[in-house]
């Protein structure tokens, strides 16, 4: 009897749309506006889906108060009010598209998540532009 | 060639989570101010989908106002307006958390839904936090 | 030149709707099934605006976040997760309609907020139910 | 590493829920005030996801400017502003349920986007039903 | 003391607008693509907002359970699910921008509410356009 | 007969919170965070509300196709995907609060918009934090 229980949480960040192998002309042709180099920004809104069983003593299936710290100590710390590009390490060289933040932010939770629990993030960039990462 | 069909109710109920083998101070230290002796409450937002074939007569898989009339007979008759743990008998032994709810409903409306359609209950206690139950 | 400000916040409350000089029969006459005395309960959502001129070093009306601590601890830390008829002293002999609580919170603000700014309270008890007081 | 990565889009449009091998006293008793001859109408919001894997070149599964300009060559020319029954060829036939429609929008992107990526539609008629067809 | 009181309700319908001194040429030009002699729809939010004292016996402005009525015996079993121009006599020489449809709805209220109270119509044709008309 | 029409637009751009005469300590202890050297952003989401008669021949206040365009050219074209400190002109000596942000499109509209007609617009920062300047 799995059930899935979802947390959503929100962070303010600037970012820009950058592959170093191309020159300016190149990321323009492909990112456009979107590889400004001095940065736009997003309201992020993150769900961090979890899915297991119900535990019988607390009718949980994980503390959604532990969940909440979680996301806030493994994502919110270093990823609110921040230049994702810049002061992000994993950004670096990753660009911080949509679908490669929601990979990132999967990683870095699964790793403080019950191995039995399953892991869901979605990551909305925009509230028309969506991406969904489940770790398959 | 399947199809998923959603349709969202809403219910306003008081509830508290509560354990009755543990004591209050255990209880507190579990739930925190979700254990209130004095209930607090919540606008629960349902979603109830049902996935099935689209019936070549009517283009629907099923019809949508007769699933809202389940929804009204099923649960919210009984849950809206209500105190959970006070006055709907399930919850005397059964801890009302999200995961525990979105089971109960998903129980009552199996019933009543015909066996070869599939389906599935979301159930939002605040706009941030959710449970969806499949029956899986 | 002045400019409203606004901060949305929530809080999950138990109620019921009751005048203790009327019977129970009238009170169900009244007010419907809001009248269950085992209560029942909502996500209030909260918008207070504050409007005043922008301070030219700041370029702020009011830091919002000042505003956002004090709506925690004015509004927040009393109805939070309480019920409201119970646990919250005006109330026990006010009756807890969005009406009489955007006032009492109203109240609340004004004392703490400068005189120089003017306020005004919206409080959604449900998505479609909702009130505003100004002060007017 | 399948991401999924969602679009959304909207358009508005009149119709009526008909079957032409029934009488209007059987068209009205299966769909009611929606079999109305003069039509009623809805704001559609449409989501459309693709899956797939990250272009580690772009950081995309797929250019969400490439997916927004085929959902409006493809859907919203044809459906926006239009009557479906009456100006939309596929409908003199078919029932525009919400049910028909996202099948007819998923077969026709379907054409569109790379058979490496699957694809899924989910259709808002209104904010309490919709509907969602993967192609399963 | 006055406050505010709003109450959200819907209804879906059909229009075009359009006006029958001007040919079809001159209707496109102004209008455009929302002059199709076809008609297209929307799903109409209305929001009613009734300003006035808090009755101390109840504790409300006006009880909502009596708006919620009027609205439904007014607006919604006239306008839900029918073609405007087609069904709604006033706008049989009326073109049903949103501003008239507004206007018409508050004409209808206002002859059936209190005097004694103050009133405003907000009634969104999409998520991105609305009006708002309080008599003045 | 006034009616206020809305649009509503989006944009999406990076800024700090700065104010030059101060150092980077005292930036930190009024801003906080929203003082990040390497910025941060936002997706903000604009309501521009003009008030003013129905003209009888459309049924409009103001063409809202009309309204759109102006919305597109006087401010998202220079705003949209900018970093708003170092890209927009008037934010190299104006701090870039939701206030002064909303103050500036208000009189970038003015100039354009029949002086009969009123002007509001309402800037959200987040979901949470929003702002509103009508020119008084």
């Amino acid at each position: 009897m799995k059930v899935t229980v979802h947390r959503k949480a929100h962070f303010n960040a600037a970012h820009r749309l950058f592959n170093p192998k191309w020159d300016d002309a190149k990321n323009y042709e492909i990112f456009g506006k979107c590889s400004n180099p001095f940065y736009h920004g997003h309201n992020y809104e993150l769900i961090v889906a979890v899915t297991g069983d119900i535990d019988p003593e607390t009718g949980f299936v994980m503390d959604l108060k532990v969940l909440r710290k979680l996301i806030e100590s493994e994502v919110l710390k270093n990823f609110d009010h921040k230049n994702l590009n810049e002061e992000v390490a994993v950004f670096a060289t990753l660009n911080p598209t949509a679908e490669n933040i929601a990979v990132v932010i999967w990683n870095k939770l699964r790793k403080t998540i019950n191995k039995g629990l399953e892991l869901s993030v979605t990551l909305y960039e925009t509230p028309r532009n969506y991406v969904t990462y489940t770790g398959d």
